[in-house]
């Protein structure tokens, strides 16, 4: 995002590749799609019934929209193995360890201010 | 987030810590939120007619529901002018600007990868 101090400055760009950056942003920054991604990123391949032990608290019909969603863009690969019943795997792409790591830098700062959010929520909440 | 690649690699947290942060990026990792830290980073003091113009595509009630959230969490200051009518201004706080420079690396990731991300749907697309 490019600002006028600097800290992410991009390239001035095309308005409709910036328009359609917008739309990828708006389909990627999700929770469930982050979460998924860092479980992915720290336990290898999964199956469904791992995942949605490991990503906690959401849904089966989330989880399901979310990998979907997260295939066609190209982050996830799934397979599916003939056995019986049939397995069903998910693992990382290229891509999805890519947007991982550019994810990197908001759990880092989730961590460095968890304490300030916290003290803003209580003040908030106080005065209301 | 903490991988066996070490691309993301976070010392060991306590797992009381870890749930916080999770729940955190839970409620950051929103495109709304990501689009008006955008906006407000680009543009600075905005007042709520003039974000729900920038924000393509949000409606009055998740604006209004986005911006109410971010002023809990401490992310922007909502300024109300004793004036006829009314004149109510958003800025972001330092810890707003924070975390948006932290979304750079995800929007850096999205400029780069549009065409696979494209590539990818068509190929889904074409195969379903």
């Amino acid at each position: 995002m490019s600002n006028p101090s600097g800290e992410c400055a991009a390239p001035e760009v095309d308005p409709r590749v910036e328009a359609l950056v917008h739309d990828l942003i708006g389909r990627v920054a999700d929770k469930w799609t982050m979460l998924v991604l860092e479980v992915l990123e720290e336990q290898g391949e999964l199956r469904f019934t791992q995942l949605s032990r490991a990503v906690k608290g959401v849904s089966q019909k989330m989880l399901t929209q979310t990998l979907r969603a997260m295939e066609r863009d190209g982050l996830v690969v799934r397979t599916v193995h003939a056995v019986v019943p049939p397995r069903v795997d998910y693992r990382l792409t290229a891509l999805g360890r890519g947007l991982g790591a550019a994810f990197c830098g908001v759990w880092i700062w989730a961590e460095e201010n968890l304490m300030d959010v916290e003290a803003a929520r209580r003040a908030f909440d106080d005065r209301d």
